[in-house]
Order: C-alpha cells, then sequence, then structure tokens
C-alpha cells in the first residue's frame, strides 16, 4: 500500500530501539519450534486505526507469521472485542508484541477522539481537521488515524500549503502584502490562507481576495460575525484549543472547517493488549 | 553530547515529514535578512525536558540561530516562564518552531508526569521507573525525560535486560526451567528479573534464585505478604496500571521499584509556546 | 542555504559514482602541497545557475578550498565571462572538477532556456512555468534554475497540488464527478486544476467550479475562445508542446500561464569550462 | 540484474521527489479497483533503452502491475512504435506513468544518438565511446544506454581507468614524469593514457611507454600526422567536440577510439508517452 | 532469521566494494545462460560458522540461486569436507564467491579457535568468554561464531553491561563509589562487574557488594588465592592473554568465566575454497 | 583526507555496535568534567597505520578531544613505542578507547606484516601486492595499510580490473576466446590479467596477446621456465599460499609482482594499548 511506504523507515527505527541485537529473554527461555496464538483485543471500545501497521511489523519481525484482522481500520468496536489474531511462532509473536501494540494503541487513540470531535458536531456541515502538532516521525501515521476516525487533513506540512500567521504578516508589512508575496511566489495550485484574529482584519484579507481564513482563538459571538462577513467569500477555518464541549458550539457558527491539535497531541493510547496461547508440544 | 547522538535520525525524519522541499509561506513572505527574537514559554507550569533537542533543531535549520537557556533540562517551573530564546534569522525561527515545539512540548510532559509520581512516592525509598510503552523513534529522549522528572530508568530494550513473563515461563516449562534457561544464555552481566502472580510463584522464583521479582497486578495486601517473603532475597518490582491516586499505598509495601507505563503513553504535553518578535527594518 | 538541503545526497551519489576508492590519476601525479587556481568560465553567454551547488561540491571534496563568485545565479553573462574561482590545493580542484561543471552546465542550460521563453513573452501578462518532466535527482535544482531564469514553478510533485488529466476524468465518471471527489478528499488548501481540450469541456468545468483550467494542446484559435468563456472565472494554464516560436502568439491569448516542459527535459547544457593554473613550486 | 542494482537509490529519489506522501489527484478521483491497460509508444522512431528500469519502476509502484516488453534495449523502432505494456490498477500505473518515461525517454535518446555516431563510422574499425559528461546519479544508466546504441564505454569514474592530462602533466613536471609517477602508484592492471596536442608530445608519450594516447582537439591533418608516427605502438582515442558532421572524417585518420561527450550531455529525450485505457466497470 | 537482520547492511558494503559497477572479467568471459555447480570445502578441518551468511551473500547477489548445506554452524568437519554447494547462474557463482568465502573462513576460524580452547578446560565448570575486541562491523557475526563453537558472550557492547576498570575506579574515588554511583544509575536488571588486581581490592569491592570480580592478568597463585576469598560471594571472571596453553591452569582455580580477546582479535581463517564446475552447452 | 571518506560508514557501524545508547558503566562512573590524557602505546613494535582513523574516532566520539601523533603511518617503531595522544574529557577518551584501538591494532598488524614481506624480498625488482582476501567493510583502509607497509595494491575488486580465472576460461571456451571476449567488452584503459598453471597455457596466453600472467600455484622451477618464456613479453604475478619462507625464492625467479593473501587475512594485530592518566580534581 503506497500509504505506508515511509512508515518502514519508522518500524525499523522502533526495532534498532527495542530489539536491538535480539530478544534475549525470550531467545533463552522459547523454542524456535514453539507455536503461538496471538489474539490483540480493544479492552476498551473506540475506533481502531492501525492494523496495516501492526501487520507489516509482524511481517518483518517474521514473514512466516500469519496476520488475521476481524475488524478494518475506521471500524468501532466495542470492549473487549477481538480485532486481529497473529499465528507462527511464539518467539516471533513475543518478539514482535510490544511494538505493534504501541502503534496500533496511539492510532486507535487518535481515531477514537477524532470519531468523538466529528460526532459532536455531526449535524452541522463541518470538517474536523488536524494540525502539524502531531509526533515526529509519526505525521503520515496520525493524518491516516484522522481520515480512519472520520476526520479530514489539513495541509501535510509547511511545503504544500499556505498558511499566513501573524509574524509573517509582521514581517511582510500587512495582510495585502503578505498575500500579494505568497500569490507571486508559490505554485499557482496553493490557496492561500491566512489567520485573522479581528473583523477588520478580516475585511482586510477578503479586500486581499485570500482564499482561506483562518479565525483564530475567536471567541463564539465574534466568530459569528465574521462568518456573516465574510459571507461566502472565502472558506473558513476556526482554531484555537476548541474542546470536545465547545465544538458543538463552533460548529454552529457556520464555519467550513474546524481544526483540533489534540487529535494527535492529546489523544490518549487505547487499552489493546495480546493474549499469547502457546501450543506445548507442538 | 552522546546521549543525543541518535536523535540526529529522528529530527531529520521530522525535517522531512514537515518541510519538505521548504516552507512556502515563510520563504514568500519573509525577508531572508529580517531578524527576530523568539522566546520559549512554558504556559503551564511543569519539569522542562528537551531543549538541548530543541537546540540542535535550530541549530539544524540554520546554525547561525542563536539558542540561549534561562532553565536546564529537569528544572521546575511556574506557569509563564520563559524557558529559552533563539535569536537570528525571523525566517529560520518560524520554520523550525513547531518542530522544536513539538519536541519540548511532549518529553516536558513525561518529565512533569514522572515528577508528580516520584513526589507521590516521595517518603518511600522507591524508585520510579519506566516500560517500554515509548513511542515507535522516540524511546532514547523519553527514558530521559523519565530521568529528568526524576525516575529511572528500566531496561532500554529487549535486548539489555531479562525479563520473564508468563508466556515464557509457560514456553519453557516452568519457573525454574525459564530462570535455569535465562541464565545459562545471556552474558553473566545480566540480572534475571521474572514476573509473578501469586506467592506459590514468589516462592518457586525465590528458589530458582531469581534476581528480580516483578509482582504484576498484584492486590496491595498480596504486595505486602509477596515483600514479606521475600525478606531481601530479590530485589521487587510492581507492575500494573498504577496511578498517582495508587502509588502511595504500592510504595507503603515495601518494593523497591515501580514501574509506570503512563509515564511515556499518557503524559499530556506540556503547553510550551513560542513569542517571536520580529524587527522590522533590521 | 535550507533549499539546498536535499542536495547533498545527490552529490554524495555523483562522488560515489565518479570518484569512489579515489582519483587515482591526480593522486599519483599531483602532490598534495600543490597550489592552484581553477577559473570557472561560460564559454558561450547565458543565464548563470547552480553557483551554490559547484561551491558545495568543492566544499564536500575539501573543506579548505576557497570558493569566489564573480556573478550570482540568475544573472545574465557574454561570452568567454568567467564567473566563479576556486583557489588551494591542485589535487582537490581536478577532483572536483568535473562533478561541478556537470551541475553548473545542465542548470544553466535550463536558466538560459527559461530566459529566452520568457524574454519571448515579456509584454504580456503571463508567466512561464516548468513541469513534472524533470531529470530523475534533479527536480529541486532544476526548479530552483527555472525561477532564476525568471520563471515560475508548476506544483513540486504529485503530493502538493492537484491535476485532473482524462484518464482521471475517464476513472471518475466525468469532469463535474472528479472535480467533486478531489475537492472532499484534498486539503481545504488545495485548488483544484483541470485538463481540458474542448470548449464544452470548459463549460462542464466551469460549472464544477474548478480553480484552473489546462488547456491542452489547444490551437491557437480555439484557445482565444477558451479564454473569453472562461471570462476570469478560473486561472488559465496553456501546455502541450509550446515552442520558442509560438510562444508569443499563445500569450497573446490571454491565458495566465504557459507551461514548457523543455525547460527541463531539453535544455542543452552551457558551455562552462575550468581554466586550471598550477602553481608549480608552491 | 546486477547491472542495475544500485539504480534502485535514484528510482527512490525520484518516487520521494515526485510523489512524496501520495498522487493526491489519483487518490481521490480513481478507484483502487480501477483496471488499467497502459502502452507505451515511441512517437518518434529510435533506439529503445532503459525497459528494464521502467520496469521496476512500475513493479516497486505496484508489485502487482504486469509489465510486458514488445522490443528489448537496443532494438531500433519506427515512428508511433509501441514499445511495452502495463496492465493492473490504473491508479498505480497513473502514479508511475511520468517517472517511468522520464527514464526512458532519456536513456533512449542517448542510444538514439550514439546509434547515429555510430552508423556515421560503421565502415572504419573505430569504437564510439562514451565520457565523465553524464548526469549525476545516472552515469550507469546513460554508459549502459551508449552501450546498447552500439557504442562503447570509456572508463566509468576516475576510480578505474588512468587519464593524465595537461594539468597532471605540468604538476608532475612533464609527461615522462606523469607517466612515471602513475605506473609505480595504480594497481598493475591499469593502462595508462595520456591526453597529447602536439607531435611533439606524441614522441614524449611514446618515449615514455604511455599505453594509449589521446588527441585532444586536433585538426584533422595533424591526427593524421600522429596516427602515422604512433604506428601501433598505443591505442589512439580522438576527443574534442566530434559532431556527427565531423566523425567520418575523424575516423578516417585510423584512430581507434572516439570519445563523444555529446552522447550523455546533450542528446535529445526520445518522444515517449504513455496511452492508458480505463476499464469502466471493471 | 532475526539474528543476522543487521548483518544485510554489512553485506551490501561488501558488495559496493567488491563489485560495485559490476564484475567486469565474468560479465565479458561468461554466459547468463550458463549454468555451473560450486562445492564449498573445507580444506583444513574445523568448527564450521556462517553457512547462513554465505547462503545470504549468494541470495542477494541472484535470487536464483540453490544453496545447499551439508552441516550446520557448529558443526565440526574434518580435512576437504564438503560443506555446502551453490547451484545455479555461473556468472553469479563468480561473482559471490569471494565475498561469501571472505565471511565463512573468518568465522569459521573463531568457531575453530573457540573450541579449542573449550575443549582445553573442558573438564572444569568454566565458561569461556569474549571479548569487545573484535573487528569493526563484525560484532554480532563474531559472538556468534563463538556461541557455535561452544564459548559464550560477555556483554555485547558498553551498553548493555556495567564492566568498571582502573580508570573509571580512579575517577569515581575508590572502589565503593564507582560500584555505588553505578548501582545508583544503571537500571537494576544489570549486575555491576569490577575489574580487581589485588587481595585488597578483592576485599573491598566484595565489601561493595559487587556481583562479579574480574580478575586482571593475576598470577594463577593469586588468582587462587582471590577465588578462595572470594568464597561465592560473587561471580568470577578471569582475563588477561589467557593462551591455549594457560588455560588449563586458570580453569583449575575455580573461576567462573575466562575471557580470551583471541577468540575474536587472533583467529586464523579457516582454509575454505570453492570448487566451481561449469557446466558447458547447459 | 579523500582516502578516508568513505570509512565514516564503518565507524558509525562500530559505534552502533559498540556504544548504542551509551557506555552505562563510565556516565555513571565518571564525571563529566573530568580530564585525562591517554597515551597510545605499541607495545611490541611494528609499523604502524591507522592513526588517522583513531584521530576521527576520538573525533566523532567527542569533538573537543585533542589527538597528537608522535609518528606517522608508515613508521617502524620499536617496542613500548608512544605513538599518540589523546586529551579532553575522561569519559570520551573511555568511549572511545577500545574502537580505536581495534582500527590501530590491525591495521599495524597488516603494515607490519607487509613490511616483513618486503624486506624479505628487498634485493629484488618485486613488488609485494594484495589480494581480494579482505575483511567485510575493511577493503579500503586494509589496502591502504599495506601501501603504509611498503607493498603495492591489486585492483581494487572485481569492476576495475580484469583477471581471467580458470574457470572464466573454461566457461568462454579456451584461453584465446576469454582474452578476446574481455578485450572487445572492458573499458579500453584496463589491461587483461590471466591466470595460467602451464607452460602450454603461458604460451596460449600470450598468443592471445595478454598483457599480464599471474602464474598460479606454480612450484618455484616451473616459475622459472615460464618468466624464461614469458621474456617480457608480459607482466609477471606470482600467487598461491607464498609464506614469507618462500618469497625470497620466488623474487629470485624474475616475476614483478607477487600477491600474498594473508597481508589481510592473516596478519596479526599489533600489540597497541591506550594509557590513561585522569586528572583528579581537575
Amino acid at each position: 500500500m503506497l500509504e505506508f511506504r515511509s512508515i518502514d523507515a519508522l518500524i525499523e527505527l522502533t526495532f534498532a530501539e527495542d530489539i536491538g541485537i535480539g530478544d534475549i529473554t525470550t531467545e533463552s527461555t522459547v523454542s524456535p519450534s514453539q507455536q503461538g496464538i496471538g489474539t490483540i483485543i480493544a479492552k476498551t471500545g473506540g475506533v481502531i486505526a492501525g492494523l496495516p501497521i501492526a501487520a507489516r511489523v509482524f511481517e518483518k519481525i517474521d514473514p512466516a507469521l500469519a496476520f488475521q484482522t476481524f475488524v478494518s481500520d475506521g471500524d468501532s468496536v466495542g470492549d473487549m472485542a477481538p480485532i486481529a489474531r497473529v499465528t507462527g511462532s511464539a518467539k516471533s509473536i513475543l518478539t514482535g508484541e510490544r511494538t505493534a501494540l504501541n502503534f496500533l494503541q496511539r492510532l486507535s487513540g487518535t481515531a477514537t477522539l477524532t470519531a468523538q470531535f466529528v460526532a459532536a458536531a455531526a449535524q452541522y456541515d463541518v470538517k474536523i481537521i488536524d494540525t502539524r502538532k502531531t509526533t515526529a516521525g509519526w505525521r503520515a501515521m496520525q493524518k491516516y488515524a484522522v481520515r480512519r476516525g472520520g476526520g479530514h487533513n489539513h495541509r501535510f506540512g509547511l511545503y504544500d500549503g499556505v498558511l499566513i500567521k501573524d509574524n509573517h504578516i509582521i514581517a511582510a508589512g500587512g495582510i495585502a502584502q503578505a498575500i500579494g508575496k505568497a500569490r507571486s511566489a508559490v505554485p499557482h495550485t496553493a490557496k492561500i490562507e491566512i489567520e485573522v484574529e479581528t473583523l477588520d482584519q478580516v475585511e482586510e484579507a477578503l479586500g486581499a481576495k485570500a482564499d482561506i481564513l483562518l479565525l483564530d482563538n475567536m471567541p463564539v459571538d465574534l466568530m459569528h460575525a465574521a462568518v456573516k462577513k465574510i459571507a461566502g467569500q472565502a472558506l473558513i477555518e476556526a482554531s484555537g484549543n476548541i474542546t470536545l464541549d465547545k465544538i458543538e458550539a463552533v460548529a454552529a457558527t457556520g464555519v467550513d472547517l474546524i481544526s483540533v491539535g489534540a487529535l494527535t497531541h492529546s489523544a490518549m493510547p487505547l487499552d489493546i493488549s495480546l493474549d499469547l496461547e502457546v501450543k506445548i508440544g507442538a
């Protein structure tokens, strides 16, 4: 799958830090011929994400392991749901267990939290999107988990989207200048998004033909006014510590997109474990 | 610093995912000659960790940036405390800001949570230690953050310590067999640690001369009894979803070490931001 | 310079293929203590690009070499113009000569050809842009050379811009469907560009609110009609084997952008050489 | 195939620059289940080179694609000749199309130009050879394309052959000294080639028992005289901006080898395209 | 096999240094269709180690080669014993021959020497162990060869075991201080080993509860006295230029482990060659 | 130094295997502020090689260390000769000690053995050369050590020299055919060397105009006869388990080159150690 091509390097890094020269406990206590069945269970329910990565981890540990899934990424499961099974050398399963779970737990945590935000805003025509507040090395996976949870992605990085913030505005000498400079320098395929904090800035940004306005940390009332003033002349993104409590009110203002840093920086890992049944005498 | 040598690869990965072919917003709106001062501020207080990594991020973005720290890793700071300052090209500061903050926020989150656990058990002679439940690619940094928060480290990975768990015991054919196999196979420099769940297992493990006993998910009463039975014949580690609420009771049983997975898998990022002052006309 | 960060890997590849275990001729005939002055000369005039890369090549061969430039990338020079000088160990200069020239010649060739296209369309308000028809490993450098020649860049790759071509339209089931699918899937920061070949397709694409229309291989008359019909509702890019002979006529139709594959796939290298003066007895 | 082992790194570099985090257009508009047939066509005739590389590109994009060739590298084809077919996921074909074509077009361009030089000198017993004026990262492929066009290769790089040029002679203190130094330092398996510009230098080089003489930029008359003087005592290579117009006259002088930089630095890409037929409803 | 996962990088390095752009002799003289059978023979007897690595070398050269073993790593063979056979393309066998043999010869040399040390001390309850005096890049393989020869491994590197030497003692301010500092800083899973040279140091180390004492360069008499004084309170390792002549006397002192640097730094390669039978007309 | 550019990768590999996440002994017992002076001493005399590599090891461990040499690579020293000094952080010196010594000991071993062979053949006009029997990853360094010991290098690998062995001859269908095929395929800069075992083969090889004859495992008498028959028509290399005892007799036959596999595969490491003086209270 193209989507996960870049993830092999991270898996290798993980093997380097966790396995290194070998799993000395397992190698000394478990015979290479012992077979096992590992069942991966979501102890608490949520939205699953990361199964192809867990599969890849076990495949790299030992290509002879069989990995079977009971659900797909994006599925919502209840407490104690079995989500996958890995069968083969008990030694290989034990060696890969922690690494596979570390990926599954965190990515399912992000998918689950995203689904909660999406549900809370479900009656409005708004997209829940992520930010660049991701974990070093994990961006592609975390953005994938956001999609599996029903969210959408903001730009991937600094290179594939323009987002003019206050410091860029100051450095460029004003909103119109910043938009103009960006417009003339970046590929014509990129829209220009700009951060605004007041209605005056909204007006100025519209005057300079910004494609997208990011309403940063605005109180809900002000957001309402801004949406009204913009009146369809630009896309509108709301941003700034928007919690599950606040999201419905924000969505009700009529913004097009709500970005939530917590999806990637503060999601709790889902409690997922692997139960191994070792076949003695096998 | 030797300690961070392996972290360069992760920083490069982060640049690849965040910066790629360049920060198109900053490059088009900020002149290369503009100077700036970025002050890094802990908006909520806590224990700081990761300053040398933030410094390394900015150094790799632009060797001409100056990075000055106001506190050291391991220091506890109050709300709104300035912790570092980066001076030089405004363009470079803007490009590195998010990456540097992502490291600082997460590592300080782990150091802060560790410090809370350490404080809660402070009147006992017990070490708070981490686990292998770390983030892919981040293990060395997270274990460092645990130390800066006053905790200690468990083994680094599967290769530098023996920890015999239930599945190893089953596969080896019993506690004595597992310990024996491990003892004869691993370097003589390694102690043998084994997971036990009952007093019978404690007895069996002591009989097989285990060096360390890991009391896994034991109720506090049982833990008390186990500590009494062990009576100094082995080191004792307590483990199993030990929260801030429960830690004092666990520490009071007399165990030597308490391992806490949450230090690395569930610490909230500390709220740290960078305030940039762009010098216009500079 | 951030812009060239990714180029080090290509330079290393070049050293691997050209130098490998060493320059056996130079090492056996030239004493390490011999000093030299190498003057880099554009034997035929043109627009120079690639000087920082040539500098980097020599710096990596031998950090003690001094590299001094007489012009800047983007400058237009006449026949036999000296453009840079490298001073230091004659051995190091000889070893790096071919690699440095290979970069300079090709990139200056692209900058020079770009400048010719830009000049030919100078009296119209149109941007000359590049394509993805670049040399494997050279894209960042070639796009840089296009900018130095006065051109602009199209999207960098498949990941940072949407360009719906005929096959995408067929696969999606029509123009409206293709635009709709792309709009809902890609980040909100991306504009939607679509290839059209007839006036009917122009109409359909405008109806689906495409942001950019690429007029593909249209005769100039048809292009005129298309520009008139679009009437500012979308950006317009002209494309399809547009040569120096044809570019003025294309520009006169009123399109916003003209993309030219030849800038990167068919530019002749500029004739640049290095004259080395070895100081005997130095 | 051993020959192409080192090329994987370059293909990966190309994916990094072209595909990165994904082909956002194709991923959003083309269903993963859609099948397609891509026919690769040489729109203008020539000598084909690079089919195994195109095959490798598609294999790396998607191992399930089938790649079938209608001709072999080195074959000469007419206008509009189908040369290969790729079958499978339409999405994968679209994603790899540009990368595969970029390789095929340039390498076939070099093979075609080489064949023209070889044909022009066909009635003489002379080899047409390449130079080190190759594209960074492409040397192995370009030298392969020269062979497919009927040419031969000069040394691969600075490390596997000795070629003493004027600066080496000056630095060593004369022709005899340079040859002597090289002879004593390089492996005994290497011949010594030296650049000469006058008949006196020819004599001196023969006296020093050079194995090969490179006649650099000599007028044809002088070349004739040099060949006569050498009289079989050494191999003779002619060099210096030798064009298709001039090659027959050069070959007629009786030299053994003619090196042509243009084969790799100035060959126009052959016009090759991919026609995709998407199977709707498949 | 997990054990050899990290060795691929070294094999690639070897291909880079030995094969590079290709085996020009074999490629020009041997037809790709010629088949061959290569029999690998231990010309002098010994203990074999490295067969999986030889297999991996040939697999990487050409996945179509078949590699069949007649013995296993750790087996002892007599003079002229055939140990493996590789069948397939004669060209591929010739290209990989030297690389495969270089690995087999050295690793079998280490296994053979280890077996000689183990045999010489066989009547005592003592383990023969290796040191860190390994060849750069070869540590995992050499330690594996020691195990195949019947020896055991000391710590893998500086990171997975504590060994306090004289300079650490001086720097820490004494034996007790050094042991105390190490104890409080390293994971609780690590034993503390310390180098001692006199009986006073033995006493001091025991007082500080060292887990392991390394008797460094002690005469056999002193070693006897030390073993007696230690009396089971710690593990005992003997070290210091212990040759085959001296090992029985050292083992007789009652030490638990004897470390021998020569196993990895001075083992002669076993004389192993490959006899190739080329099938003509095949 | 260009010569050692490729060695950084091997040093990094060595750090990975020896230091990994850190030197836990030194880090816990030695204060970062403690200074030390390490004197590197050749306990037994010999020819030194590898000082720049040892310097590079320490520089990479800690750029603040100062490395001073008392002799140069290629110098012959007596027993107990100090050869270099490293000054700075005691912690850094201890961490790099083993790695630096491992390089120095082996390379000096090769240089010393080479010097012994060279001395034994000193009164004849013959070069002592190495083979491809090198240690994986070490070829460039070992060939360098051979040169420092007064020897010369054979081809670097399979790619930069032609050596036709018996299997190539059989596969090609005879000596003349093998030489002819090689001559027409490899660059004109390469000489053709061929292995011969009988006088008939010598004659056949001379008839086919081989440039170099390798007399493989010939008795000295036969070698004499072969040299006489060749009579200057080709270079002559003698090969085949030529020991220090036999080398003078071989040299006396009049061959031009004698290749000795033992230089790289069987040289004993020179006994070199590092004496560290820790400055207490510094």
